[in-house]
């Protein structure tokens, strides 16, 4: 069923990988001057680089970081730990560079754009802010749904334009995300997604206690209930019980995979918009690398649905893009070892046939 | 019982983490914008690094990897699936940069320096290259002593030299191993010092396959035997069934944590050596950051005996400090996380108790 004409060319732009580029990187692992396979996973890091970038060789041109923040009405449920206020109060956190995305994608040397897709009040606009509103806040959905379909497409479009907009060259790009409440939606998404049962995918979040944790399974329980998201159908779900930053960061993943770039897919907020993505674009996954595996118990849940084992497990339950930051200069290190590695040949190194 | 005037002194060197910059970081962790915790390691990690520095607000101000190469007699069992002509071959990779250790010391902005501890041949100088041989290849651990008790501590005193001889500002510090056969001493050493069974320890090293791998843990089996080292005493073991490079990375170890430096383990050869510089000064341990997990099953048993838990678990096993290399970019970023965060009052962000 047709969604609209930017996301469906998009969706139609993201293909295989790139086989003869896959296969000359194997191929060059295989004559770099160390034991075969002894680099674990940054070989095959490597090779889905080459892939993705179309490269033989694959060169991490530029690195981004596209955080959207949006509220939520089912935060008046009390699923959260801390107010909905903090919503703004860290969008200009994030705009002033205090917070733990702006150290760790300085850090990593990657841009950072703010968006706001959805936050509840209006934000006085400045530089470095985009202001895309699709609302204020998405619906409650333990009462009724997140946003309408026209919005969930909206939210698409804006996060396909923001990777669009990105600079030339970059082609290593991470959504990150900020919301009070969104791990709720989320846990609904995963959920309906993936048909795991609301208890495993339901976590505590920025730090409710057992009874609000409690609550919280059963504010997703009712809001699965009420919304009958069809979990075949990314957009259903997505507007029934998903979020206006988690809609736009997956619109930001179609828009970086439809332009080659390698989607760096941080925690389990942006594990649900991967896999609302997913869900739209089965080809995508190819695209994505796991960044780390978060504490939140319903990432996992979503990775494997993908297919997707992260790279980095630090205990990690902040969101904003930080495990996606902090695993590019990993990525990155991938790249770098395949480029500049010497051959056996080149290094008069006698391989294991020599000897 | 003393070892040399040097040694000695280094050891006494190695004191407790410094409480109040431990505190200090502890205290501001708990005011940055974000839920307390929600950084996970990245916060263990920058508090101790603030122990291990002395810095309430740690700064990694400069990163070294030192890689040492020796040679084995042991090789000539047929305990490696390369020739020992890779060894020096290796050598030379690494002073023209073209080796895995150069392009990720490279990418993590760290130095690098070379030496020669006992590989087997002469090698010709050039820049770049330390000639520090205190023997031609360490014994056939098979058959006797991997060297004499003097040897040992001369190991000791190259690698404390050599750390006190990098940069100063210089505070982060790995070592890194090359030596072909160098994973069978390694076994010895972990079995010796934890009491663990060989076979518990002993892997496939560069590719050895079934029946190398049998005749590899007879080999360890018979070293044991023949030398009778003592665990408890970190020099008999190193002089018994060690290898020239792990004595001066040993020694590397002990001469960065005398000065201050956080010390970066590498995989298995690494962790050996580091299991030698803890039986020696069991203070040094909270100065260990352990990089990554090695596909070789007596890394994680000689890291468990210390108490650490790595940092990554890339699949990885080529040693010469790529491991070590590669965390170096992510202990930065918890540093940098501490120190360039905005705190709650700082940014105007509501915490939960405002809420």
């Amino acid at each position: 069923m047709p969604i609209s004409p930017l996301v469906d060319q998009t969706i139609a732009a993201i293909g295989p990988l790139d086989a003869e580029a896959v296969a000359a990187a194997e191929a060059r692992q295989g004559v770099l001057t160390k034991p075969p396979g002894s680099l674990g996973r940054l070989e095959s890091l490597s090779v889905q680089l080459a892939g993705i970038l179309g490269q033989p060789i694959p060169q991490i041109a530029g690195k981004a970081v596209i955080v959207v923040a949006g509220d939520h009405g089912v935060a008046s449920e009390g699923v959260s730990a801390y107010p909905a206020e903090v919503t703004p109060q860290m969008v200009f956190n994030f705009v002033a560079g205090g917070a733990a995305i702006n150290a760790l994608a300085r850090h990593a040397g990657a841009s950072i754009t703010v968006i706001d897709a959805g936050v509840a009040v209006d934000l006085e606009p400045q530089p470095g802010l985009t202001i895309a509103k699709v609302g204020y806040g998405a619906g409650n959905i333990a009462r009724g749904p997140a946003m309408s379909r026209d919005d969930a497409i909206r939210c698409l479009e804006i996060g396909i334009n923001a990777a669009n907009e990105q600079a030339a060259g970059t082609n290593l790009i991470a959504g990150g995300d900020m919301g009070i409440g969104n791990t709720t939606p989320s846990a609904a998404i995963t959920a309906a997604i993936t048909g795991a049962d609301v208890a495993t995918v339901t976590g505590r979040g920025t730090g409710v206690d057992d009874a609000g944790l409690a609550g919280k399974i059963a504010t997703i329980r009712r809001a699965l209930e009420v919304n009958q998201p069809d979990g075949a159908d990314g957009l259903d779900v997505l507007s029934k019980v998903g979020g206006l930053e988690i809609g736009v960061l997956a619109g930001v993943m179609l828009g970086a995979a439809a332009r080659n770039c390698a989607v760096v897919v941080d925690g389990f907020i942006s594990g649900a918009a991967a896999l609302i993505a997913w869900r739209l674009c089965p080809n995508i996954a190819q695209r994505y690398i796991a960044a780390h595996r978060s504490v939140e118990p319903g990432h996992n849940v979503g990775l494997q649905a993908m297919g997707l084992t992260p790279l980095l497990d630090m205990d990690m339950r902040l969101g904003e893009g930080t495990g996606a930051a902090l695993a590019m200069p990993i990525i990155e290190a991938a790249a770098k070892t395949l480029a500049e590695m010497a051959t056996f040949a080149e290094a008069g190194v006698s391989d294991r046939d020599d000897g």
